[in-house]
């Protein structure tokens, strides 16, 4: 989202750090998701940004939601979702969760081991599961590692031990890796599915459910490929290796390309430094309130207001709690003119940053969430006292 | 702290993840640091714990705070704390909170800048400032980088410039990092500080205040130097190198030694798979709900409950959450037959674990805290509930 002249306005007024949610973004990121997959389905990725007003706003475009835990599936329930549009996406779910989720009318799990599945067995009989299956994700920005997932052979077996325990066995999902760029890593992974679905119909066991995870990128410091070309591979792809199973149904699970470029961040600088020969920045937001991302190198774009073709030095870049680690970039091209109580954006910052956020750590609270139409009001109001005084 | 009776037996029948906080061991750690530095006071790391319990014990046993922020100030003075006994810090102040501080009687504040002085100066004039001294910290667990503190040189012009500025130059801190290993790291820095006294004296500046920092280590996965050994190596510096200055106010900022061992942190197994090769054991608490340190490998020791003499192997230790980074170690030695639903402790996590936690990272809620008290009565509540079933 762009730095507008209400956002700029509402930096010079109102305390910082917050940030601004333009909800328009995500109706459009919805959009263009629905229009670029043929007849998929979209499960929004609930921890990328559990907003009220964004999950509001994706269910009354008919979005479905991909829950981590009880307390996302409360929160969905209480906004009036239908449970059949909530899959319960974790791999690693408490039992006690799993029984709650069924007893309220969730019927879709993820699972990538044994112990899941009878965990699910047990609390869940006849659910629908969706194997896991792990992929490389060496071109993309936030990791997976193998947390997540399991080897297609193991996903096979996982699938008929669910089917013997009397689940169905409903599909496979994978997860390119978050912020991916390569758009060929989708082919690769439904080709892998596909193998799943061939190796499965041999046995009599028909699945039905392709799950293209998320990880579809969001412009920040690299060029990325658009969402109508990962698209494409993705059609292309599923009519080339899944074309012959019989109602196929298509889910995708996006977080970050539903939110991330649907909110900026606005912050101050409370100090600059000099230590030995470095230049040390410091502002009133940091990893531990909103920037987390950024302890695994994560690059938003950070813009100085009213600085932005002035030239540029490297300096360090920090937060301002008395924690090292709460360092946000060793090393960032700044204006060198950047200076005490400039305003400072990170751009595109709508998803995973207020959801890690610390309420209390040292005391600082995190950034307060304004969607475009609160940020007006605040301003206007802060206007009228000012005007008062 | 250890696996007492009660701590085990809520294990067994509350909720996890929880944090148990015996306040016996904070009191001795408070008594056990007084008796090894001379003549010293106390100024307590708010943000190792801001738990008001812990705060009210320590103001009850004459204790002073060291606060990083207007937050941690607030709730200081709302717990009846003299401003006279509070210390502002945090080198990266907001100039509002300075302002503030000032106001409420809160006379002494840290620096290692010259803006920082600049906006002492405007808002709390004539107040005391002390000058901080950035130390390599290579023996410590947890890093500090360059983030905080600069070399003499630049100190001592620092404080010259405030004392200019019309402001109190009154002495020199240090921190040796976080869980520091070699007690001679404290003999050094009180060597460079003393320089910081001797230069000033010279130009007619004379401080008063020596600002020891915190640092000292808690029992985890090493052994550890004494407070008492490393309380003599202070004692025998501070009378080599400052024995000349009047009226010498001694000061320590400790966090993690006062309240590092007086926690437990109970959690249980989720899940245990298999990934290619490797063991993964996921837990219901994490890297984003109490156990950040992880990610700079911090080394907790963990107890697998009734397990504890078994054979082990290496394993994947892992939180609950949709997120890759939520991986608490990549490499950890467990019982080879650690399973679902096993308690596993992590000893001795009393500092720096719940002040991180986001109250809502993929809708998961972080550890309840108890104090023991507070957990008997739990135990004794759940035990009448389960007696009328």
């Amino acid at each position: 989202m762009k730095i507008t002249p209400l956002v700029r306005q509402a930096a010079e007024i109102l305390d910082t750090p917050f940030l601004a949610l333009d909800l328009n973004y995500v109706e459009n990121n919805y959009k263009s998701l629905k229009n670029s997959i043929n007849n998929v389905d979209v499960y929004y990725a609930v921890k990328a940004n559990s907003h009220t007003k964004i999950l509001s706003l994706l269910k009354d475009l008919g979005s479905s939601f991909d829950a981590a835990s009880k307390g996302e599936i409360d929160k969905l329930l209480s906004l009036g979702v239908d449970p059949n549009n909530i899959s319960f996406g974790n791999t690693i779910k408490k039992e006690s969760d799993i029984k709650y989720a069924w007893e309220n009318g969730i019927t879709m799990f993820a699972v990538d081991s044994e112990m899941e599945v009878e965990k699910i067995a047990r609390n869940a009989p006849g659910a629908k599961v969706y194997g896991r299956i792990s992929t490389s994700s060496n071109d993309a920005d936030w990791p997976l590692s193998d947390k997540f997932g399991t080897d297609v052979d193991h996903v096979i077996s996982i699938l008929e031990y669910a089917h013997r325990k009397g689940l169905s066995a409903y599909g496979v999902s994978f997860h390119v890796g978050s912020q991916s760029y390569n758009k060929y890593k989708w082919k690769e992974a439904i080709l892998n599915a596909s193998e799943v679905f061939e190796k499965l119909a041999l046995k009599g066991i028909h699945l039905k459910l392709l799950n293209l995870g998320g990880g579809m990128p969001v412009q920040h410091v690299k060029p990325i490929p658009e969402v109508k070309e990962i698209g494409e591979v993705i059609n292309e792809s599923i009519k080339e290796y899944l074309y012959w199973v019989d109602g196929l149904k298509v889910i995708t699970e996006p977080g970050r390309s539903m939110v991330g470029n649907a909110g900026i961040m606005a912050s101050r600088v409370l100090l600059r430094s000099r230590k030995g020969t470095k230049t040390w920045v410091y502002l009133d937001v940091g990893v531990f309130h909103g920037l987390m991302e950024t302890i695994e190198n994560f690059r938003y774009e950070v813009v100085v207001d009213r600085k932005e073709n002035h030239e540029t030095m490297e300096m360090t870049l920090a937060g301002p709690s008395c924690d090292s680690v709460d360092t946000i970039y060793d090393e960032v091209e700044l204006p060198v003119d950047v200076g005490y109580n400039d305003v400072v954006y990170f751009m595109n910052t709508g998803a995973y940053t207020i959801e890690y956020a610390s309420p209390h750590f040292n005391g600082i609270t995190p950034p307060e969430v304004f969607t475009i139409e609160e940020l007006q009001e605040a301003v206007d109001k802060k206007l009228a006292i000012m005007a008062q005084q």
